[in-house]
């Protein structure tokens, strides 16, 4: 049964990072499709690989400074080198680094997406190069040629569904190592877009689909997805085994070990996501499983804290008897392009919970001044002290009191609660708090479920 | 210092009740404005005289059947005849009775609206030839003179604001007695219309606010508003203050004592709504009044339950990614002139909660049938089976243990609650419940909080 495997950015940082993949490819013979991410930071202060294109891209049109494409090339050059590969085999990539800048673009976004998708093209080649080096079987899959086809957005391109038929028609050899560059994909028209971000999570589901590959190894630098924030909670405990929709929920308020959108063509295709950590492959790491005969072991699955919000509290009589107030509510967001996430509504009372990455303070300015002049509320407050506590698991769905507990626990410990939202996903529950209190929400929620809980 | 006096058609359904009110009003000299609904039921199977007129509406444009006039005239007659006035006395009352069908109007609506009214006009009219009987000085006020404006909608009007400036400038004098009646008022183009339902209260809020009177006793059948519906809670425990908006909370999900729109002049004005028992009148009943320096004796105001509710279930992956979905939603419901509760949202999950009062069979079809079109969602689910647990209090303002307290109650009886609001009103937690659930969660909830609470 054959494997997608998986490697982020630090995964493969240098020769060094590059030799403990090699080892996981070549440890286990189910591991036949391997798709890379671009060479990530070997130490803190370190610039990606992916960062040094973009100012490529940008020095290349203005004074000739050589800097990032210099940086670039010995980037790679240290791998290839690693390997002792011959000069002859590496010219490849240096003649592509260098060929970057003659290409020519009509827009300027999709120059960037190109000089961007280099990063992990280049090194899904180099790749395959040191493999065959090493006596594997290994071939450069060019997204191109396998017909990764994603919608004409050149910096956050989503995968069109011709992919899967195209991907499904692929030639190869049974014993060959496939390498895909993650990231990326080509545009009807030929163009080269990318995802948006953490986009090789991506490229590995879709491959793993295409091909029907019911098993994607994602490989990163932690050696499980926890309970909680290791940051917020010492040691928190493992999770062993979730389901997609748990990993939405988590990932929604702050979990960022796995892509968001890669769960899709996971899901479409019944693939089985296991996350492991490549400085610690013997782990047995995070499997992210479908709902279907899945049997959760503890109340909750994880609880988790996400600080970006804000909300918009209106009060008026009779609010709820206007009917159409909402969409004009929604139509003047929807003017200013602002989203909103949740909505809770009393009988007189409404507030609107935002994002607040999307907001400045001009922004926040007018959208009030206009909510005021259509809606005339009696009461409009702006609260920008605005925390959302997710706690979720599956189990919450058979054992109703988690949700309780969770909100109790809370209570005991003085800590307001602004907002309960439960009833969309019934295996979740939102709890909104001031910042100054989501930590320690956090921590007292996970002390609750999980104390008596062996530790990591 | 003044009093406005209102009283429901049930305390003034025939002459042995009317005695009653004749009693309460001689009995505090601050009773000088008094507010007549029509005559009420007199028994279970009575017919009310606004039922009546309606009927006598409809009669007088048929067959020419009198069955409905000849009731009308016995129930005042009857009434007339208790207080033995003089024939002559009454006469104009028997004659408006007669003259109903030989008004003309352009709109049938309007005529209903005249015709309903005058189970209020006449009422009043009687009340202060009673009075006057008596040896009180008092006078009909007729609505078109005392200048009580609404707005041109004939059997749901609002009032306008021109009314309290009219009001403030009635001439009358300090002694006497002011008769209105409820439930209606003058157009700007002079036609009768009505409010809406439970106008009379509204009428007594106006009037209390237009004459700047601060205490308008509400006289019902009850002896108070209690913290529970009496038919789910054996003698429940009375409510001996609350505030504007916990009455306004409560009446959201089924409390009905007084009507809800009565409660913005009443606001507007500062005036303090005592509810009172006609057959009681003793009894202190229940003072409503402004949050400002409202001291919460108890947890939690009042708990209630209401079972008139559907939902719409909606599930797509990334949901919650797509600008201006929920736009989208309320374009349809607008389209259909469906207005939604609630509307709890996850992450890839949205929970649109309705008044079912609003839907037939065909519409829901249409309306799911239009959402999956427009919206493809992975998951569309209709559900019936919802009502909504209401339990309110200023004290969850100081006290944020009461939500959390009944939400643990409700998890250790072990009822499953679909949903959980909180957030807009800081005095309210919404639990959503089937319906077979809902007056056992509102049992569990009411003797949490009042076990310990003397019974009435």
């Amino acid at each position: 049964m054959k494997k997608v495997v998986k490697f982020g950015g630090t995964s493969l940082a240098d020769g060094r990072q590059y030799q403990k993949v090699v080892d996981i490819i070549k440890s286990n013979s189910e591991r036949k499709v391997v798709v890379v991410s671009a060479p990530g930071k070997r130490f803190d202060d370190d610039i990606k690989v992916t960062d040094l294109l973009i100012q490529y891209a940008q020095e290349s049109q203005q004074d000739g400074s050589q800097t990032a494409q210099t940086e670039i090339i010995t980037r790679y050059q240290a791998i290839s080198d690693y390997f002792q590969l011959d000069a002859a085999i590496f010219a490849p990539i240096l003649d592509t680094i260098l060929a970057l800048p003659d290409q020519e673009f009509i827009d300027p976004d999709y120059r960037l997406a190109y000089f961007k998708a280099h990063g992990e093209k280049l090194n899904a080649m180099l790749m395959a190069m040191v493999l065959q080096k090493l006596g594997l079987p290994a071939r450069f899959i060019d997204p191109s040629q396998a017909g990764l086809i994603v919608s004409d957005n050149a910096n956050s391109a989503t995968v069109l569904p011709e992919t899967y038929t195209n991907l499904a028609q692929l030639k190869y050899d049974e014993e060959e190592v496939l390498v895909f560059p993650g990231f990326f994909g080509i545009t009807p028209n030929e163009q080269i877009a990318t995802f948006a971000r953490g986009g090789s999570d991506i490229t590995g589901s879709i491959v793993a689909r295409g091909l029907g590959i019911s098993v994607y190894e994602n490989f990163t630098d932690v050696s499980s997805i926890y309970v909680a924030n290791p940051k917020i909670i010492d040691h928190p405990a493992p999770i062993a085994e979730m389901t997609y929709r748990e990993m939405r929920e988590l990932s929604y308020a702050g979990f960022s070990v796995f892509n968001d959108e890669a769960i899709i063509p996971a899901i479409e295709g019944e693939v089985t996501i296991n996350v492991k950590n490549t400085n610690d492959p013997q782990a047995p790491g995070t499997m992210i499983v479908p709902e279907d005969g899945f049997q959760p072991q503890y109340p909750i699955t994880g609880v988790t804290s996400s600080n970006h919000f804000s909300a918009l509290y209106l009060h008026r009589y009779l609010l709820n008897q206007e009917v159409g107030l909402t969409l004009k509510l929604l139509q003047i967001f929807y003017k200013y392009g602002i989203s909103y996430e949740h909505m809770p509504s009393g009988i007189d009372d409404l507030t609107i919970i935002f994002d607040n990455r999307q907001f400045n303070q001009t922004t926040i300015e007018q959208l009030c001044q206009e909510v005021q002049e259509v809606l005339h509320p009696d009461t409009l407050k702006w609260i920008d002290d605005y925390s959302i506590i997710m706690v979720v698991g599956e189990g919450m769905l058979r054992q109703s009191k988690a949700a309780s507990e969770a909100i109790s626990v809370l209570s005991q410990k003085g800590i307001p609660v602004n907002m309960i939202n439960q009833g969309a996903s019934q295996i979740s529950t939102m709890i909104g708090t001031s910042r100054a209190d989501a930590d320690q929400a956090v921590i007292d929620i996970y002390h609750h479920f999980f104390k008596n809980r062996k530790e990591a």
